[in-house]
């Protein structure tokens, strides 16, 4: 009897779910609702990548060995600093009888659900690999549970711009249905020129708002979200500053966070109009700060914690990239700005 | 001019809100939409309290003379080190012409905006204080702005009891608001048996809820929960544990998180139902666990960061503490165990 959430799989501690744990079975086996995908490729988080190469001083085999030395000792990719994985990219194998994920053997895959809880083997030494980037050439095998996630790659996208399109593609469904909760609203994007923020703009226009307004913070980026032509209004403000930042949006009905900054809190909830929603994207909101600074600030505004899961998510953005030549752009400058 | 919020009382830094400032204008001059309090007491918050008591090996003149320190320096009660405050309670002294607040002199009121951002004076030295509890009494004036916000103590309610119940008044409010947007739900309450728990339990009820479950961590907590009615079933799981809280609770559509130790996240998560909304209330909540948990889970699952502001909440929970003697008697129950 496997667990969709993949209990059977912790080995370490017992009962914890797999993120938490500190060791999974990657056995290649799979139970009935279980799906094994051949992995082409790891794409390691870069805040995880970024402490390895550091640590060992941009030493490629040294980061090398030691990705190799945590997916053996972990049945994972886990950054046991960070505490992140990554995504990958892959073929599937075998799909369980009863699996409900929808796949079928020789689907290209991406995994949207993180490498921190996805049991994983490697069979080629990552040979491949230079240890000098976060794209990690692999061989071996992983193992999705009835509740991960995957998106079958498209055809006649890019698979590098799928792939940057699926690691966001929450924030862009999220905003959708935020948005449709009002008439007419208008919407303020903090990194409005950014993935998820130009995914959101294009989101919520499509979504019903009446009005988007697109905050950046410099020129070049005002000019680029100008040209992409998502946002009605395209401000440069610091969104830490929340005085400059009302002073630029007035008041939004949502406001959406996706710049990946500390302190963004005060100032996205002063520029959210009473009765309004903030949307809370990135992974640098601080908790206690949302809390206390609604409270402060009397602001009846609803906060909602950024969930990277919605039922179509994958699909919808993946769509949004195909319809909106202007977020494809933004995209594309961001890839060769690399 | 003033600003609703505050800014113009902020001295350093320049441009930043008056809970992040370092030093505020605490002069007794009101503007036209402030009001000034005559202070009574100082209700410093407990870690606060906790942090300078630990520093000084609980030598209470060396607290004292510290927060007196403080409150001279930086205009405001904000412990350096922790960053939160408290409350205070006192009597109103004066009114601007355009108060938005509905005060008049004479009212005798507790502050329901943090010590952290309302400027304070302290005139007679702390002199009252042994510097060995969290009351303080205090003889000075604080100003409130346009958007803070003050409850008018109630006459038939002991002030320490109305106190309590203020300090958690966001939290019923949140959750019956939450409860009424679906159609009867199964609403769960982890930490059902504490202040915030029990009272937004008894909002849950009367907000629509269908079925009501309390969840607290050991039997004696357990008892007291059933004898006060106010759940309609009483769980024992350790809210850290996500397998044993999905056993104990089955899946809620309401999920409300009281508890205040980290690690509950990924337990609200699977106990709540697709669909269904979390509403963090714990300070120990972390977003990207959160945030992260729920992408893992593939949960549909609304995250809400717990606002302690809603409007009439005050009201409403002193409204629910007269008309629930279950309530009220877990809040003596808390109280008499000091």
């Amino acid at each position: 009897m496997t667990s969709p959430v993949g209990l059977h799989r912790v080995l370490e501690p017992r009962g914890v779910l797999p993120q938490a744990a500190t060791r999974l079975d990657a056995a290649p086996e799979i139970g009935d609702d279980e799906v094994r995908i051949r992995v082409e490729r790891l794409n390691l988080d870069a805040a995880s990548f970024r402490q390895l190469a550091t640590k060992h001083s941009g030493d490629g085999a040294a980061v090398r060995a030691e990705v190799l030395r945590i997916i053996e000792r972990r049945g994972k990719m886990q950054n046991p600093v960070t505490g992140s994985g990554g995504m990958l990219i892959g073929t599937v194998d075998e799909v369980g009888p009863v699996s409900p994920l929808g796949l079928k053997p020789g689907d290209r895959v991406a995994t949207l659900v993180s490498l921190t809880l996805t049991p994983l083997t490697v069979t080629d030494g990552l040979a491949r690999w230079d240890g000098r980037g976060e794209q990690v050439p692999c061989d071996g095998y992983a193992i999705l549970f009835a509740r991960s996630i995957a998106a079958v790659l498209p055809d006649d996208l890019d698979p590098e711009l799928a792939l940057a399109v699926l690691d966001v593609c929450g924030a862009p469904a999220l905003t959708a249905r935020v948005v449709r909760g009002y008439r007419d609203p208008t919407v303020a994007v903090l990194g409005g020129a950014g993935k998820s923020g130009s995914l959101s703009l294009a989101a919520a226009r499509r979504a019903g708002a009446a009005r988007t307004i697109g905050v950046v913070p410099n020129q070049q980026e005002a000019d680029r979200l100008a040209a992409s032509g998502l946002a009605d209004v395209v401000a440069i403000a610091d969104a830490r500053d929340p005085v400059a930042l009302a002073a630029e949006v007035g008041t939004a009905d949502v406001t959406v966070v996706c710049v990946d900054v500390p302190g963004c809190e005060h100032g996205a909830i002063l520029a959210t109009a009473d009765g309004g929603t903030v949307v809370f994207f990135s992974m640098a909101t601080s908790f206690a700060a949302a809390a206390l600074g609604a409270e402060g600030l009397a602001a009846d505004v609803t906060m909602l914690i950024g969930n990277g899961y919605v039922p179509g998510h994958a699909d919808y953005a993946l769509d949004l990239i195909r319809a909106e030549p202007g977020a494809r752009a933004l995209f594309d400058a961001r890839r060769t700005a690399h």
